[in-house]
């Protein structure tokens, strides 16, 4: 008889590998694509994290997950458990209604920066807490470190008190919040099962609601930069990660924002700074400014109870009136971060090579494919690759030309900014890649895409 | 920026998990439906037996071909890779074509006992290795050790000169035959991905390729004592299995066989010994007698190129003219087993426990769940559920009703034998379960289901 033919042998076998249960069972249950119940759900994550199911099992589940889907309530039941398996932040000492925002990633994505200092001069308190990440460009810890003498380590009771003096703090994240998520994300990504809806959102959202807010505004990007490209998938991101928010009890609101194209022009740490600090003064680029009006509103919104229209008005208020700026200063020279950086940008230290990325043809920039800018950034030094790595603040690109903007053969592109020729050499040939310039005028880049509650 | 969003990170961090290259992007593309390279395989089998793949890969990639399938190159690929993971018998010493038998298991399957001395009988040597196995019946070397004396550890050179002189010799597996399979055999059964047939194809192919027969005949058996329970299912199974033979360079055909019920009527070590003895005399079970003939016959269809009706017709002749017989009796007698016990099957020794199973109601037998047999017999000690349990080769079943047969309420179904008189209570309720009384005559049982060549 073939071993094959031994159900009953290998039952006995199978307990040898997972004292708590048969999870192999769970897995075949998910394979032939039944739903999970959300005591299974809950018990995998709790075993997961204590070690009682090892890897080779958990990685079988997640690819049967990316296969057979999980609904709602599996979803969510996820969601939960990866949540409870760290500290939850309790932020109810701070009054009011905390709003937390949130982006699936992007390049050139400066928006917090922007939207805290306006969203907190409305009234609405801002009290977030950022992780530091890998990435192309460095996350918004880096981006604030960029200013000399910020500290985004503040304690517990140094951040509360800085929510309450200002109305904004934005520290990096402390404690050990969803460690079921690191594990897991760990192993989808050495498994090829990360790209799976469901579990995407399980991630997100697990991060998100330890963090404490009151509720959610999830900006979720689309196209050529976006972690997910594909607008349909995004759609189905944004859906899932709402209900998911909801089935938590948490008012949560997706944007779905385009990322066709470098948000604003600047990709790099102290450049964004830089942008910011212009785009405070009323002085930025006009499609970072938008969606930065736009996730401010949908903040305003859900902290205040108004509609999102009066929302993106009360934000614009406090851009123009200059509340927004003074708000910034304010939190930048509460966490003391130099101000004199902030009156005069100029300060900020320039890259040692600055070179320009040159039109080898005439055209409307057709297309841009803003993950590989990003990687031309990563190139030139703005992101990290492993934890340990240093940042270079001064490292990135200036992105001259945008979809729809004509170019002549010769005319400048973008401008790299690195502390090194080579990486120059390498980032203008990535960035000469990703840009596709045609005879064809291009449709405009539609920045809002849709808004799912 | 969210972690998802770095694959140029990821890139990096994968890396480390596997010094050969990035195995993830091979699970990627499985998991995407794409077709895996000869070259892709054989580095995958290479790399997981060194252990530079880590198990929670491989679980991943074997989901993934759980959904994604193999075409019939992948899977002979596989089976290739996996046959050269170890040791490839050489029995080119042996004069003659070298035809094995394989079967996918079932219960009361004593098939190799009464086939072997036919096919020696008829010229074809019969030079067959046996995996211990685990299962609820014992496999083919604990039917033969139950016989007092039978030596199943030969040499190398016992076992050739054996089939020199005899034509037949039935020994244990030795060397190290395929042992990427158990490897990959060992993480399917804690990962449910057992039940893939490319998977499941590959797995007996690679045993049976590696154990150095010229030509292959598969006994894929289908209905409810077979692992493969549904038609479409089974006959998939051997086309696969058939495809990967003729891929690998050696003729195979499958008999897809019935396991609607048992094989014969005895179930159990020397029960089946008994059987084979009766049979071999001319006086077994006619279900038996004609699978028998039928693999026997296909058996030296390949062996001496003659037609399978040929081949059934020089098996047969084998059978009645005593030949067969005598073959079996030489090679126990070779392989040191009492033959007196032969002579007079009164001698194997009886189980202590014997019971009826009495029927519950009246009717006909309209169906058996097989498995279901298979475990009752498991459960009075016919098997083994590790390799260090002892078989009792006393124990098993005598199954008295088979479908079709009329009972009336009290009649014996079955006769349970075993050595404790719990064991013997719990296989009844198994067994009573099993088996479906109705007042509706059933089809007969159809034992030869098909052929795929």
């Amino acid at each position: 008889m073939d071993k094959c033919a031994q159900p009953f042998v290998n039952n006995k076998k199978r307990g040898d590998f997972m004292s708590t249960g048969r999870f192999v069972d769970l897995i075949q249950k998910k394979r032939q694509g039944q739903t999970l119940t959300e005591d299974e759900i809950k018990k995998m994550i709790e075993d997961y994290v204590e070690g009682a199911i090892p890897d080779y099992q958990m990685s079988a589940m997640l690819m049967a997950i990316f296969f057979q889907g999980m609904n709602r309530e599996e979803a969510t039941a996820m969601t939960l458990a990866m949540r409870d398996s760290g500290q939850v932040v309790d932020l109810s000492a701070i009054q009011g209604i905390k709003v937390d925002k949130h982006s699936t990633g992007g390049v050139g994505d400066k928006t917090t920066l922007i939207l805290g200092p306006m969203v907190a001069a409305c009234g609405v308190p801002v009290a977030k807490m950022s992780g530091r990440g890998l990435g192309f460009t460095g996350g918004t810890l880096d981006k604030l470190e960029s200013i000399p003498g910020f500290q985004v380590g503040l304690s517990q009771e140094e951040f509360f008190a800085a929510v309450e003096k200002n109305g904004i703090s934005v520290i990096g994240q402390t404690g050990d919040l969803a460690p079921a998520d690191k594990l897991l994300y760990a192993l989808r990504d050495v498994t090829a099962t990360v790209e799976s809806i469901p579990l995407i959102a399980a991630s997100i959202m697990s991060k998100k609601l330890a963090a404490g807010s009151d509720k959610i505004v999830l900006d979720v990007t689309t196209g050529s930069g976006a972690f997910i490209k594909d607008l349909d998938q995004s759609k189905e991101l944004a859906r899932r990660m709402v209900d998911i928010g909801k089935g938590a009890g948490k008012e949560t609101v997706a944007l779905l924002t385009s990322m066709e194209e470098p948000l604003g022009r600047a990709v790099g740490n102290n450049l964004e700074v830089k942008e910011a600090i212009k785009t405070l003064q009323g002085q930025g680029p006009e499609d970072l400014e938008e969606v930065c009006l736009a996730l401010a509103g949908m903040m305003l919104s859900l902290g205040k109870g108004i509609s999102y229209e009066e929302g993106k008005k009360e934000a614009k208020e406090a851009l123009d009136s200059g509340r927004a700026w003074q708000k910034f200063r304010a939190m930048v020279e509460s966490q003391g971060g130099n101000l004199s950086y902030l009156d005069d940008p100029d300060l900020f230290p320039e890259a040692e090579v600055i070179c320009q990325v040159q039109a080898r043809e005439r055209g409307y920039i057709f297309s841009m494919d803003t993950e590989k800018i990003g990687l031309a950034s990563g190139i030139l030094g703005a992101g990290r690759e492993t934890k340990e790595d240093a940042v270079d603040f001064s490292a990135g690109i200036l992105v001259e030309k945008k979809i729809g903007d004509w170019v002549e053969a010769g005319d400048c592109l973008a401008t790299l900014c690195t502390g090194d020729l080579e990486r120059a050499q390498k980032a203008e040939e990535v960035y000469l890649n990703a840009v596709k310039i045609s005879g064809e005028k291009p449709e405009p880049v539609k920045l809002i895409v849709d808004i799912i509650a």
